[in-house]
């Protein structure tokens, strides 16, 4: 009975005080984070049935990260490691002309060593939608190939899979990230990428539409999203373009945003919504998740719901 | 020897630090807010003598009332109650496109079992000015009899009566609030009323300064200022408009900022000042109270003339 | 598949820093807790599948409580109520000569609306052990009917049905106590009583032992758990008393240290151990839980085990 | 109508978290402290009309003294000083063998400027009891001058004079202070010694009982308390000794327990008890304080009673 | 082998969290600043050796400016003193209209009682540049005295004689300043100064470039930089006038932000930089102070040249 | 001119607050700890030339480490490496009956990747005393090898070899173990050493009197120290032994007390004093660090003499 499935590494997040620098740091302010959870907890915030499936190490700190997962209404399908670690980030919050910061030390931790056999076959095939993102096939050898195994599995099956491309340059190159992203494409039936990964890492230096249309007619995605940070988002669905601007924000803490699109965008899409009341509340969970602190949008129905119809107000005044 | 005497429920106002969601709070910064012990307050700071009557629990919360209540240098004159709980409020801060979030916890606090007996009638005969809201009639039927009897006695005295309207519609609806508030008009010289409120709750709906007019010769009333948000204020007396703007702010809590102009024109009413500069001395301690957390207006009297005498030279040059 | 249903009120816990007082108190650290679901708590830790079902404000204070036991690995069933508080405490910690002292503030709570209607039959039937605590019945008159329902129905079905007396003369006199307790034993196959409530609220004066005899026999009760503080406890079963001594422990808080027990007590009921091992357990999950914050026992199995093994051990030696 | 007024000076107090160094220290918890106004504090806890007389900077950071002490019921009459500094002190908690640091930073403050001038005569002749330490005319040659006019003033209207040696060695040296001492004691009607400080600094170098008697008849005091640390304390009064012991405490911050002690006392004596209670009162007022995070005992005159009254069937089983 | 040398006194300073007034202050951040120690450490961080040169109190409080200074890489060469007192400032963060609020608490502190036997004469005759600021003549007559026998010592050698001239209203008139200043002009090399400082208080009224001209002419200055705030700052070397703008930024905490610029500044001087980088790295790192908590700039060298490099693409696009 | 150099790893320490669980952490305090830099704050702090050597990435969690131990007044000789990690370690604060719980992060961490070619030859060889611990050789095959080099070097120069056991079993077993410490042992001139780790790894299960011999004969040690716990330790030099009590203390922070020890001892070594002293000053050294919140000894000569003279006086009482 789940509606939606995640798969990937959550880590401990630890930040200082805003305005201490990480060589200073006194006390670290801690949280979880993880590209695909984060998607997991707005979909569940939004009243949905989820799971998330991952490997975490059996310790104080893995059980760290699944007390705050079901909190947020997320349930945990975990397998336990007793030999890896959990991986962590460090997260230095920037002020103008200052950068975030962001240090990740999650080498061999207890995710990179799952293996085939950690996936739960039939829940996977029971699920709607099952997703992940670009991260975790290249996070190792062995995360790369468990993606292909889940994602092949959920697209055997009648699940619907969403992908996020999620492109992280600290973690492979450009040409790996290509290679495997072009493998898994032909098992995606929802593709969210920004429009500069599609650029730098896909090759296709062209306008986000025609991006869209590459990507939808390349690989046989049914839907494609183009996210184009404060210039919003844009969808092809059935060979049509539709466009949703960013909603603006007093940022609080920015980590987060674009899974929190996903999430909102994904829970209209269980809602059975049309793909434009999927951007609407894609943006609007990202931008009251950009209001809260940590990696998580604890957000309600009703609040992502208020945000929708200001947005819709004042475009038809 | 009471120049200001104001009447009213004080609450214990519980936060979460910014950025974090009320429904995952660890840990609530605490402080006290009630609209007319705000008044008190900031009238207090401002140099002059004021008194804050009320009914509050026999309990170590009722005294953590009357602590920070003294020493912001107002006299309390308390009804102990030991049967009756202390009213609290939730307030999550926010961040756009979050509103502010305020969960009131009020029913049945010691306050509203508040009874005609309680009322020190020599204290009010005596005083300069005797202050309420409309809040304090919307919290009970015995609370409404009590603000009748308060306002009456104040007005058969020597005492000017000021009242600021305070619709609050998570108390009651508008109906039964335009009623009490006509019924109380008679007895009051001093109104303070937002543009809204005159309009959805009294049904005049009219520009401000037409309000004004209605309102000061519907009723009778002496001086009647409608606050107009960031648009500032305006006030009818004698027959004529006097117009203020709000000064521009880095606000870091807004909460109070109405209390906070009400009690900084109080204070200039006290001091003899004319219209303007009593307008003026509301808006600069207004002003001052966004840039201070809690609900009460920390601030001296030589910090707020600065901000007057600024924003006098400003439309000077 | 509920190995173990609790049923009652659970609140916020505010407490400010040790060694401010709560007149003078800046910031609360903020918990919840409740008998039973710190029982619940306590169980879930040790690995056993535990339901809570209760009546919470359909707010952020509501979610707040489940997003904790929800971490806590306890399953929640709530009716959501949208016109009620949630019920609050403030404990301010105490060091000897000074008392713990303990300000309750849940008068009309959510709680005490819930109906008959609200249980939640079936999965009642289907649990193993149902448990609530004497303060359930104490909380209002509803509350007592259906505390008795609960009862009633547990025990029809092949739920074992555990009680804990946990008599509060904050909420009710002794005589109202005594009669509502007699009422619900003869559907009680465990009761846990403090020796000192079965003497002064149910009028047995007599040594532990007698009381335990007396309790069995009147009310045909199959277990009895007599509570003797820092004497331990000891059990009647089968016409046998069994002892188990406390644990001396470095307390950081106290609170919650019998619900503590009771939940592992139950662990190890639902795991099949005698009557021996489950008073260890109840001992050794007691005395962890007073070396941490909060009223709920965060603990694992293996640190449950290891204090029982050591106490074991001790005596062996 | 005051019953007790006090005078001398009181600093802002800085400390580190427990167990970080003064030289390591990143935040200061603040609050105030200074021997006479912790026994204003003391005795207006307990219900009297206190008055504390002092000489401030004209500053936010004088302001802060006097919002702390008005918070706590203590009436403050002020001389506001435009140039000179508020007196402060570090202190680090200390636990075995590491002691309590102190380190004082008072020199050249504004009450050290205060002239005789300064004194509001009318008010002390108005009271009933006028208390200060050894404390004060260590201070400064103005301070020891400004000390020996209020006792004499004190000492010709009606009022008791009441002193607490207080000698501070990192103030002036013994003979210094004998001398200053010995010229006020025939001004004092209730003198407080620590045992030690009759020894070093007086010179008698005898048991506590003789100690009190040599002061009694030497100079004439009415009542003589020796305070004997661990060991509680005695007093002499008519001729007759009476003993207190002290209270066993879990001591949280031991900072002002015999201001604390002093306070109890008065308390008691304002109200006119026998010295056996003033003597409880004191100890158990101590007591308490030594449970409680900063100088001043926050306190009500429930719980004082409540250790009295322990205290008390505690000797008579 | 001492590259930078400054001199100069640092305090503690003492910050409430932002939003609390001074007046109501519970706890004090604590970090330390002092002009001079703010250059050291910006300097210190760009990866040069430097060196600052002081007189501290020989107590804990002494010992936590050095912890922090060496921290920040500085070699400290303390005259350890154990009478004086260690200075402090209090500092109350603003927010419009507040302004920002500064209480010095820094008479007669250790640092006042410099003398010039104190001073490191082989250290300073060895190192590269040498480094003041206009508020160490202005303590007392003595530091004044011995800031002329550094500067006349430096410049006898081979140093270079860096000054700022941050005039403070607070510690001295302007007369006194300017006769002080101009004798010693005689031996500075690079001067900054802000605009307004140049006019109002060495009187020379005219736009900054001929202030510069006027500067360098009628003292024999090498090089002049006047600051202009958010104007930027401007230089005069070898008759010609460079400008740099200032780089906007979302300010944290705005103290320290002209030491940080003249340590940048001074940081490519070591490094044989031209005036034109000179300008750039000052301007980059007072962005980056801004953006951090504290008077100190802890940056990395990378950070700042980022920053240097942003600049400079904007402009040649 | 370094009198004592120290070799190892130094990791981020992250504690929650007391009595909140490791699973549930929300803040993190942070400080740094490792054996040899724990040695190292000691003797640095009682004031001798300290010298710590090792490898850290190039980080600002790399820079973290080395601000703080030149805050303690360490120098740091630094290897930066641009690949590796930072170890980290959890720790859980314990109270009675549950033990402190320490969680290592510490796999593949920079330093395991240091090479011979890091060592500084040089430095080494014109140290007093080089100092390492079992901890070092345990961390990788190329830290052992490392060490041995070391260990080798410093023996072949003037330089006493210090060395700690410090066997740890979550990091090798007791046979590797044992190994590599008898390979090391011939280089060694001081040994530390606890009895259970002489008894377990070494497998010499005697009296520590008979241990000591053991290992000063086996192994020609020059001075051997066996560490007892609560029964203190025991040395044995020139054939004789000397014993020294433990200090009871109030303990804050039990962390780094065995490396606190060894600092005390050898800055007395340092200071050319006798056995007996080294002993006095090695227990009161880690008397005072248990105090003291995290890894670091942050203590004064004159607060370690106070201890040691008190101690010396009870003995001579």
């Amino acid at each position: 009975m789940t509606e939606l499935l995640t798969f990937g590494e959550t880590m401990l997040r630890l930040s200082p005080p805003r305005g201490q620098r990480l060589e200073a740091v006194r006390e670290f302010e801690v949280v979880v984070g993880g590209a695909e959870s984060n998607v997991a907890t707005a979909a569940a915030q939004l009243g949905h049935d989820v799971r998330w499936v991952s490997r975490l190490p059996d310790s104080p700190l893995g059980r760290r990260v699944i007390r705050e997962l079901r909190s947020n209404d997320v349930t945990t399908e975990i397998v336990w490691d007793d030999r890896h670690r959990l991986g962590t980030y460090y997260l230095e919050h920037g002020s103008d002309p200052r950068p975030v910061n962001v240090v990740y030390d999650r080498a061999d931790s207890a995710f990179t060593h799952i293996s085939e056999a950690d996936l739960p076959i039939g829940t996977i095939e029971a699920a709607d939608v099952v997703h992940t993102s670009g991260i975790t096939p290249g996070l190792s050898d062995v995360t790369a190939e468990v993606t292909e195994t889940l994602l092949e599995t959920a697209s055997d099956s009648s699940a619907a899979v969403s992908f996020d491309l999620n492109y992280r340059s600290k973690l492979w190159d450009r040409e790996a990230a290509r290679d495997t992203f072009e493998s898994l494409f032909e098992h995606v039936d929802l593709l969210f990428a920004p429009e500069r990964d599609v650029s730098d890492v896909l090759g296709i230096d062209e306008a986000p539409e025609k991006q869209a249309v590459r990507l939808a007619d390349g690989y046989d995605v049914e839907t494609v999203v183009i996210t184009l940070g404060s210039e919003g988002a844009l969808a092809l669905q059935d060979g049509e373009i539709h466009r949703q601007s960013a909603i603006e924000t007093e940022t609080f803490d920015a980590i987060g945003t674009g899974d929190a699109f996903v999430g909102g965008f994904l829970a209209e899409h269980l809602a059975g919504s049309g793909i434009g009341r999927r951007l609407a509340y894609g943006a609007a969970t990202a931008a009251l998740k950009r209001t809260i602190g940590g990696d998580a949008a604890l957000i309600t129905p009703d609040e992502v719901a208020a945000i929708v119809n200001d947005a819709t107000e004042e475009i038809s005044r």
